[in-house]
Parts: C-alpha cells; structure tokens; sequence
C-alpha cells in the first residue's frame, strides 16, 4: 500500500479546495491542517479495501478517500477550538486557531466538511455509486454519526458514563467514520451488502480499539511525542478514566484479539493481510 | 406557491435530522432554528423554478429545496456565535448559543452542514440529477463561496473596502446561495446548460439586491421589527456604511430594475410573474 498512500498523498496536494480572493490567508489556512500530514488512516482503510477487490479502481477512489479526510481533518480543527478542547498542537503543528484566529478555524472547518460533497459529486465513478457514498459519509459523519459522539462527549465530561453509553459515546464520535471509510471501499469496489456489512462492522469494532488506544496516548505520551495536545482528557469519559490504564489495556488487547478472529469472515485474502499487517503496526 | 410553500412546511417538519441517544437536547437543538421559521426564501426560488417548468417534479424538489434551507441555516447558526456576530436573536428567537451553548451552536451547525449532503444524496431524483445538485450546493455554500464570503467579511471588519470588493464579498456570503437555489431548480426541472446560466446570473444580482435590503434594514429597523439582532453592522463592510443609506437605496432601486429587465431573458411566462412578484413583495 505504500505506492497507494503515495500516489494519495499526491493527489491530496493537488485536490486542495480552491478559495482565489483578495483574503490574505483563507485559502492558505484551509489546505494547512491537510497538508499537515497525519497517519491517513481512514483512507488507508478505504483504499485498502478497493485495492484488494478491484486494484483497477483505486485512482477513481483517491476523491472518496480525500473526502474522508476532510471530514476528519474539519472534524479535528473545530474539536481543538478553544470551546472545545482548547488545544494548541495538531499533526505537530499550531493548531488553525492559533496560527490564525478562531473564526479561521471554524470557518475553514465548514468549509471543508462542505467540500467532502464537492469532491465526491465530481468523483470518476457512476453516480449511482458516488450517492451511496455521499450518503455513507453525511450519515456517518453527521447528526447521526460523529457529530452527536462530539455533542455527548462535550456535554457529559465531569459527568460518569456507564461502560455501555462511553462506548455509545466512541462508537458515534470515532467508529462510524472508520467503519464508513470500509464501507465506501466495498461500495466503490461493488461488493454485495453482506460484504459491505461484515467491513462495516469490522470497522466499528477497530474504531473502539482506535479510540481506546488513542485515550492511553493521551493518558501516557508528551504533546511532543504524539503530535498533539496531550493529557487533556482528564475530565472526559475516556476509557483510561473509567476502567484505568490497566483496564484499558486490557480492554484493548481483548479487543484486539476479537479483531483478529473476525479476519476470518472476509473473503479475501489480500484484504485479510492488509487488515492484519495495519492491527499489527498501529496496535500492537 | 401558496400550497407548496405549505407542503415543504410539512416535509420539513418530518425531515429533521435524527439523532436519537441519551444526551438530553442535542437532537431537540439542531432542528430547532428550523423549525423557528424564516422567510424560506431559497426554497421558494427553488421551487418556482421547477413548478414553473415541470410541476409534477415539485414533491421530488422538496428534499433539494430543504438541502439549501440547512446550509442557510447552519450558516446563521454560525454567523450569531459569540466569534463572529454575537447574536442574541434570531428568526424572532434566542439563538442557539444562548438557549444551550457555544458547543451546541457549533455542532448543530456542523451537522446540519453535512445532512444537507445527505438529504440530496437521498432525494428521489436520478443520480445524475442529485449529483449535478450536490456539486451545485457545495461550490456555492462552500469554501469558494459563501464561507469564503463569511472569512472575507470577517477579515475586513474594521477595514474599508472599495465597492469592487464589496461585491465580491457579498457575491460570495449572500448571493452565490441565492443563485445555486434558482440553478438547482433549473437542474431538477431539466433546463438547458444556457438557461440555468440566466437564472444563475439573475439569482446573482437578486442575492446582491437582498444583501443590499438586509444592510438597509440593519441600519433602520429595531431587532424586534426583523425578529434578529440588528444595528450590529456597525464596524462592517455593508453597503450602508459605504454608500450611506440613502445611496443604499439608491443603489437597490438600480438593481431592482436591473432585474425586472432581466426577466425578459426568461422563457418561461409563469416563472417571469413569479419571479416579478418575489420582486415586488420584498424588495418594493
């Protein structure tokens, strides 16, 4: 996959949205947290998938995984507004709203969550296709998905959850738009709903395992170390809060190894690899 | 358009955004400055247009015509936040931010963004149509047009624009919306590329004109006559402050025949009245 995510990367710069005006700096600070770089995970996972099916098809995949990807990327800038988690590093750079101000942040925010639906409209695939995307993304990635994750996580810091609404919580915030970015790769790859559905689940299952990961970096790493904004979620329901870090390990190892089993289900070997070699690198 | 203004009152009513979970309001929140109303004036140009040419496709308009409802919505949602305006009213209401919070605000903005996306992508049209509709919306309420109007207009607070600039912000804040709604209908109804260029470039001058009306009104209207916080342009680019109220007025009643001139160019004899009687209601 390294020529792939190469081959993304590239595309990325090129795709960047388009904003000529007499502003000094909009357009500039738009594409910043983009180019920033990042692991690229969700599109890793969605061209991992279109690769191993269909490796024909991974070019016209490129929008659909930049599309993921703005939506996470807007998704981190407005979450490290000073509203939210008031955080000054991202991707080993200033945050937007503190290389800029906050209304570039929330409104170079907006403007890329909009133009995930501009690029995948105009994606070289069948539009039937392009709307089952467009669809996925928004339902995922929206009121239903990552934003409501975001409003509970907000609302409920220095309040308890409960193990079952903490993973509620994670499922909508950080699963559904992994498990969509699966999703869309089986949808550009044509596989059947049953395929479709197995990925999905898959996904959000790896997106728990993502979450709980990403909590005991928090709890244990420099902002130096993982290139952000760390030990910011001691008030938060995270899992290292409610289950400690020991608990949290051991939730992840569990999970980890739950992972490993539902390989079994997919039917192609490729994939099954891929899937594997990314548990073993990001999560071992 | 009495009855369909109507009907898309209904469909709206039940085609809120769903998020059902254990937070205590955020679903409540983010259909709430829908519901509070507004002229629905991107809608009704939307809808003209199609019931105008093809009324049978009118029930099939309403997901579309509520799509550029959301990006208006949300795009107030964001505009009343303490960062950028500092509304305390709105549609006749409290603004969101001050019922909940800031995080609230954002967020339901944020969502309503992104359903937009998924309403169309789900709209009983055929996939070409809903993804030339997709593309349509997200240029023109994205980061080369209506944000990139807000950062311009937010960036030059306090700093005198020439009236070429001017109209470049408010082409990109206000009009460029306006226009997509009256082209998203001509796609719908099956117009030809020339006449969804006329009604693009009409909707252009009438959103300038609106834009124009809407910065008269902040500078003489009490916020309780406009049922949203006014007087509140002071240190803004508005046409007021640039051309003083009366060339303001003069300037609107300029584009105002400008426009009814322009209707000439239109095909169509109902949509000529229709649009003539938009004119007249609320801009005379």
């Amino acid at each position: 996959m390294k020529r792939v995510l190469a081959d993304f990367e590239e595309y990325l710069s090129k795709n960047l949205p388009i904003a000529k005006s007499f502003h000094p700096y909009f357009e500039k600070a738009t594409g910043e947290m983009l180019k920033a770089g990042g692991k690229r995970f969700r599109p890793l996972l969605l061209l991992s998938v279109v690769d191993s099916y269909e490796p024909m098809l991974v070019e016209n995949a490129y929008a659909a995984a930049l599309a993921v990807e703005f939506i996470h990327t807007y998704s981190l800038i407005h979450d490290d507004l000073p509203t939210f988690d008031d955080a000054d590093l991202r991707r080993g750079h200033p945050t937007l709203h503190v290389t800029y101000d906050e209304v570039t942040a929330i409104l170079a925010g907006d403007g890329l969550n909009t133009h995930a639906f501009y690029l995948l409209s105009n994606a070289p695939l069948s539009s039937d296709i392009k709307c089952s995307l467009i669809s996925e993304l928004a339902q995922n990635g929206g009121i239903g998905g990552m934003v409501l994750g975001q409003a509970i996580d907000c609302f409920f810091e220095k309040k308890k959850l409960s193990l079952q609404e903490l993973k509620f919580l994670h499922i909508h915030k950080t699963a559904k738009l992994i498990a969509a970015s699966l999703k869309m790769g089986a949808i550009i790859a044509g596989l059947s709903k049953d395929k479709q559905s197995i990925l999905y689940d898959f996904g959000i299952k790896l997106g728990l395992l993502f979450q709980i990961q990403d909590d005991i970096i928090d709890a244990t790493k420099s902002s130096l170390e993982a290139g952000k904004t760390t030990n910011n979620d001691k008030e938060k329901n995270s899992f290292v809060n409610l289950l400690s870090i020991k608990g949290a390990k051991e939730e992840k190892k569990r999970l980890l190894e739950e992972l490993k089993g539902d390989l079994l289900k997919i039917d192609n070997q490729r994939l099954t690899d891929r899937l594997n070699e990314i548990l073993i690198k990001y999560f071992e």
